[in-house]
């Protein structure tokens, strides 16, 4: 093979406020196939995933994770095939989901485990596993099962209930027997987010614009009140399902999404989790690594058998991924955000 | 015995926004010693406690409790003695903790169990009962055990420090290894924390008055960051420690003193709770029951020994109840809240 060119976008500079299209910028590098060092792997990627969790990259200070360092390829997870390999562990034409980050292709030092990951395509299309037997799926799982806890014949609320975190909260809610209730953002999604994935009802926030508001349509959509609730939103969302929860409610933080420009979002009544013994607790899923394999096998388990479903906006090459990422950040995006890059 | 005049105080009325005295009013009602039922107790009180949770009793509308009936006698903890008995359970003479609230007798259906139980004063004073080894004890027992869980070598912060339950969590996780800092108002109560109660350090939060200053005064009393939070108080406080919190910190609500007249207090930066992957849960103590004779047990057998020290307040006669109440809720008090009855 000759030397391939290799389109990247980089962090050209931090937000301040609202992310940009000109806090990216699009560059190339070469990279040569035929010059690999032992051990390495060159994958094309097909897909990259885009994720809430970048906008935080994005931000300097204190986060839990190292900021995005300017100047370098954008983080992202990525699914592709293997196109040269000198690691044994790996052949050409495999089938493989790692961190490409937002580019064309990767040169992985496939060493370490977990660094790159075969994936069997037979039963689940490749995409899964950026989505519903990824990460955002395993986020689901651990959230929902290690903290959520619900028991049979509880109501659990989930927000951002079309994306692709929480669309998989809510069937598995369901499967324990839950009473799963979504909040989305306009008719479409909720349509989506009722008929297609089989939640009991779902809350349109756009049509509630208040607390007050957003509330009364809590209470309509969960007659016995809130006993689990998985976050991806914050801010208004949050208060108005604190002011529904039962007492020893649980609410799993999984996303701020609402907080990540600018100005930190208050918690309007704090006081609620003390009247209402409630338990609010944050996590990452990077950091229940033992909890995937358990997590990975039952959500594979799950589309194979039509079980777990899911949508996705894919964006076309990875000129588009910048402006793809904005409109996440917005919730333009219905389901589980790809770009193509082949 | 002639029959006794019992003096009571009762709720007058409902404080919009602070308590004051108008919100209590002092009646008399007598009391027969020789006209009890089978099955009753007539306890003369001798000590009452005041406690926060009394102010939220006062409100009306959702709380964790019954609001306090107008006209009826205030609920409270006290100690006391049987004077009268027809229950094979009780003697005269016998010391007894109960919730007899703010008057000096309470005749007593001692049937059920838990309603009044008697207690030894050999090792152990009268008055602990209705602090270290009482309610505020057992509240600062479950709140560190279940929720906080500090492990050796971690730092544990509890705000109100010098109170009834504020020293005894400091003082228990001195016992488990930790390095135990709190948060007290003013010179002398910080000074009383490190000096008498053991804590490493105590922050001075009158001497902080904005989020940033009250920030670094925690990180320099706890260069290794915070762990553990016991929290009595909320609002800045609160707002402070999240800041300082470490990676997994684990925050017991117990009390959001500041929030209880009028309008919610906010939390700053609820993000830190996914940012820092916390944990906050609100507990009361009335909902732990089995986990009381341990607690009791343990808090009895420190205080017998010496090592588990507090400082009470003891207000003069039943009249004087009302203005030392308000005084608790400034923090007006130094140590244990009581009035003296007989």
């Amino acid at each position: 093979m000759t030397t391939l060119v290799n389109q990247q976008i980089v962090l050209a500079s931090r937000p301040t406020g609202e992310a940009t299209l000109d806090n990216f910028r699009l560059v190339e590098s070469s990279v040569d196939p035929d010059a690999l060092a032992e051990g390495q792997v060159l994958v094309r990627n097909h897909y990259l995933s885009l994720d809430p969790y970048m906008r935080g990259r994005m931000n300097e200070g204190k986060s839990y994770a190292q900021p995005q360092p300017l100047g370098e390829v954008m983080i992202g997870g990525t699914v592709g095939e293997v196109i040269a390999s000198r690691n044994p562990r790996f052949a050409v034409g495999d089938r493989v989901v790692g961190m490409g980050g937002w580019q064309q292709y990767q040169l992985v030092e496939a060493h370490q485990r977990e660094v790159l990951r075969k994936v069997d395509t037979t039963h689940v299309p490749l995409t899964a596993y950026l989505g519903a037997v990824g990460m955002p799926g395993v986020t689901a799982w651990v959230g929902l099962h290690t903290i959520v806890e619900p028991k049979a014949g509880e109501t659990v609320v989930v927000s951002a209930a079309s994306g692709a975190v929480g669309g998989v909260v809510g069937q598995l809610a369901k499967a324990k027997g839950c009473r799963a209730v979504g909040i989305a953002g306009g008719p479409e999604k909720c349509a989506f987010v009722t008929d297609e994935l089989g939640f009991d009802a779902c809350v349109d926030y756009k049509a509630h614009r208040d607390l007050k508001s957003l509330a009364q349509a809590l209470k309509a959509a969960c007659p016995d009140g809130i006993d689990g609730c998985f976050e991806n939103v914050g801010g208004l969302v949050l208060d108005a399902v604190m002011l529904r929860m039962n007492a020893f409610g649980r609410i799993a933080l999984c996303g701020m999404i609402s907080g990540y420009d600018g100005q930190p979002i208050p918690m309007a009544n704090p006081a609620l989790i003390l009247v209402s013994r409630l338990k609010l607790q944050g996590f990452i899923v990077s950091e229940h690594m033992p909890l995937w394999p358990a997590a990975l096998g039952e959500l594979g388990a799950m589309v194979a058998a039509g079980r777990l479903k899911y949508r996705e906006s894919i964006a076309q090459g990875l000129a588009s991924a910048p402006e793809a990422f904005l409109g996440l950040l917005k919730g333009r995006n219905f389901g589980k955000q790809l770009v193509k890059l082949t």
